[in-house]
């Protein structure tokens, strides 16, 4: 295997195997993907996805919750670094670029009158910023071509800056009398 | 304390205290929200907000991970669920609703083709569905206000459903020489 294969600890086989399944029958480029959240009490609950482990949600004090795990819209702009992760990991090494090291920073503004009830507007982020901390000895002219390869196929960054139909639907039991 | 304030496990009084703050000096609504994603090798990566206990990401194998925790685009479907959770918890306390269960099961489709570098489209969730399972002994009615309440005024939901203008900024560090 040549050594550009297990760059950045990126193992580019599976990836490779998936495109060429993926260029002889297109339909298998449609996923779906699914998180079953389950309330714990007050505003505790947790997510879970295929048979990994459950992850917690919670809120600050400050808005009545217990404080003890990242609240939803924590979850979400660390959903957005975890994906630009990946870009990164897998563009960099598509493009034999090491990285050395990776850190994001994320943050973005939330206007709290919606969702307390004090207002009918966006209950949701104005604006989300990231700021990408890379390490690498590629040259900047390489390091951009990465950065726009990221930025242009990010999953979650496409989901948060498009409006994405959202649809949630009720189904209400009734205890057993 | 009125048994209500403590219906669902939620205690309302800090909600409470916030909100009349916020009456007094709406300014206090405008709160900034941040994570911190570090990338750990492979698609691995975690992410870290204020001091709370950081929370890992990786791909499934197919995607050439390593299947060690749920990846973004589930985190993100994890993040509107818990969002409704907390909107439901909160809600159903202020209109005295006990809540028996909740579960919340979401999905999403999403064309892998631009994420893989086969097209130029949209990397995102082309819709997302939520299945609310509320069990709860209040009427029809009661519940079904709740429920537009809750779908009302959802941060992530909001954040999903419009556009957001969405800023990646590179900062390349170069090794020591």
């Amino acid at each position: 295997m040549p050594p550009e294969q297990v760059l950045n600890e990126v193992n580019l086989r599976s990836v490779g195997a998936l495109v060429e399944q993926i260029q002889k029958e297109p339909a298998l480029a449609k996923t779906l993907w699914k998180s079953e959240v389950r309330w714990k009490g007050a505003f505790r609950s947790e997510s879970q996805s295929r048979n990994l482990r459950p992850v917690p949600s919670d809120e600050p004090v400050t808005l009545g919750g217990g404080d003890t795990a990242p609240n939803p819209v924590e979850q979400l702009l660390g959903a957005l670094g975890n994906c630009l992760a990946v870009g990164y990991a897998a563009n960099a090494t598509l493009k034999s670029i090491r990285i050395l090291s990776l850190n994001i920073a994320l943050e973005g503004e939330l206007d709290l009158h919606t969702f307390l009830g004090l207002g009918t507007g966006n209950a949701g982020f104005e604006s989300i910023r990231a700021v990408v901390d890379l390490e690498t000895d590629a040259s900047p002219d390489r390091v951009q071509a990465l950065h726009q390869s990221v930025v242009a196929t990010s999953p979650v960054g496409h989901t948060l800056s498009r409006p994405v139909p959202v649809k949630i639907e009720l189904r209400r039991d009734t205890p057993p009398a």
